[in-house]
């Protein structure tokens, strides 16, 4: 696998992978880099660009085959075989996204959910997801092959977790604590999202003119 | 208010309102943009050029008065004075944002959410956080000088409920759906939180070495 992919190339994937679900909805076989700029918003020079990172499959004068560009797509993404995730942290967020409806068709599914509170481990709170205790983390992630983590922990406990879960085997952490992750002897990807920082720079906006 | 400081900026002041928050609970009057660096991750020369769009109040070889420098930067954010945030859809991802423990002493409130399932209306789901129906989108969001909008719908009320929102006078919009929206009469500020992006791209890291 190149890893030489630049991150916001990789971020416009799972468009393309979504405008040619539809398209294939649709029965369109063949799409122009013109049309598929309409429907993404991104302009042809970029996705020309984007994929020729992955060899040119486009044919010129006339497009690209749906098919088989979505399944070169699922498979850079590594979306063509089941990916494991666990949620760290059963609370409003944490809870809300085991619930929430990723667009599952993409192998992504969430296999663990975590908690320290007596209380919620054990309780159900989607289909075949039940709250497992913290203590239990390595083995299971260990045991499911989970690669993806997801933090929705209280700030103070997050580095800990995630230290824990690269043990175990975790490559890529979605991060919605506030805390910067550091790592000594590992370098999973990290991406944040605090939505703390989303609220309060929008509050710019509010404030000005038209 | 200037409106031409750059959004990379704007989404940076958050991260330093709250890393001077903790300063002045640790009794610290004068802070260095290197001592800045190390609490934030972002370099000096970064901080540095940040501050000056909104004038140099650093002193050379001193550094800035946290607590003007937090006042100062909550002025520009507008979260000095009171901001209200509607939610539309009152879903496992809008509940939980609602419930959601925003740092609330920046003045950003939940003021109303919205759904248009008669099951839902009424229902209490937070401290003051009743839902509406979305029927009364227009009058609650004038009657109560919403400013600010979370879309948590299904995708294909995204664009009305939107246009809705800026005719009752929303300037900015935190986008949880992976709609694009457009408006022709207005230019409302839309950030957008794509979860499945975030989840299907998270997957391509988890097939890197290392």
């Amino acid at each position: 696998m190149d890893d030489k992919i630049p991150g916001v190339t990789i971020r416009r994937l799972p468009v393309y992978l979504r405008v040619l679900r539809q398209l294939q909805t649709e029965n369109v076989e063949i799409i122009s880099s013109a049309k598929l700029s309409q429907r993404t918003g991104f302009s042809s020079e970029q996705i020309r660009k984007d994929f020729a990172y992955f060899g040119a499959f486009g044919t010129r004068g006339v497009g690209y085959q749906t098919d088989v560009l979505r399944k070169t797509l699922m498979k850079i993404l590594g979306l063509d075989k089941g990916i494991g995730v666990a949620i760290i942290g059963a609370g409003n967020l944490g809870t809300a996204l085991a619930r929430y409806n990723i667009e599952r068709h993409e192998e992504i599914e969430i296999s663990a959910i975590f908690d320290n509170d007596p209380d919620k481990i054990g309780t159900k709170i989607a289909d075949d997801v039940t709250v497992s205790s913290i203590d239990d983390l390595e083995a299971i992630v260990g045991e499911k092959d989970i690669k993806m983590g997801v933090l929705t922990v209280p700030p103070e406990a997050a580095q800990d977790v995630a230290e824990a879960m690269v043990s175990a085997g975790v490559k890529a952490f979605l991060n919605f604590t506030p805390v910067k992750l550091e790592f000594e002897d590992a370098n999973p990807y990290v991406q944040n999202i605090d939505l703390s920082v989303e609220f309060q720079s929008l509050a710019y906006y509010t404030n000005l003119d038209g």
